[in-house]
């Protein structure tokens, strides 16, 4: 169980690569529940839905929201390969997700170690563990490229 | 043309009675294009549909890109009757709503003018003009009898 926290943050990885490779800015996010059991594996697609809401956490949690049948996944851990921004920060407090996991740092629109730090504020009703940089030189790395690549 | 904040929101209360009936916590958000024209009047869903990211802001603004079949809608204007919480800001932000209209204020969970004040941060990238307190007596009586009729 000592590798529990890199083995979805690779399969994370694997979901951002793909979207790379169809234009979306490269972030993957695995839902699990307490026993392990991948519930969802989502990439970013704001482009190809057309949706400015579908970053790769809030498609995890729908999907395992829809699963579950109940808006609430206070069993569940969310490995993301980019630290969140303030939606899928707000997203993830209000889903009651048990523990975050998070690769890349985002200085620019991160809301947990940046900005707003959502999980900080009073307003915030529901604080997951927090577990940052896991895999983080191979996420930057992606999004650097992917980028950098577009330029 | 002078009342033309007034009516929208006036549909967005409309709107979040009917969610109180249904025994959803009342909230109703109206999304309108450069003309006037309503693009999507939507309630709060989180239980009927259990999906912990369907506040009324996040399926309207889903919705109008969803007509669109773009994720920016930087020539609308969303009107909800309670103000955003960090999930819904932080979406309004992506989507780069033009103004932002809201009825009540929210001292326990909204992130415009409470907590995180997410469109005062630097991480928020769109700031859109913003106009709280227009119904918020109804918008806030609604909620409160709501939660009333509850306990």
């Amino acid at each position: 169980m000592s590798d529990q926290p890199v083995k979805p943050m690779a399969l994370a990885l694997a979901v951002a690569e793909r979207a790379a490779q169809a234009g979306e800015v490269p972030v993957g996010a695995v839902l699990v529940d307490a026993s392990g059991v991948v519930l969802a594996q989502t990439a970013n697609r704001v482009e190809e839905l057309a949706d400015p809401t579908a970053h790769a956490e809030l498609l995890a949690l729908r999907e395992g929201a829809r699963q579950r049948g109940r808006p609430i996944l206070d069993d569940c851990d969310l490995y993301v390969t980019l630290e969140p921004c303030a939606m899928c920060a707000g997203a993830i407090a209000l889903a009651r997700i048990r523990r975050l996991y998070f690769g890349a740092s985002d200085p620019k629109g991160g809301a947990v170690e940046h900005g707003s730090r959502f999980f900080q504020q009073p307003t915030c009703h529901h604080r997951p563990e927090i577990y940052g940089g896991i895999d983080a030189t191979r996420a930057g790395a992606l999004l650097r490229r992917f980028f950098a690549d577009r330029r």
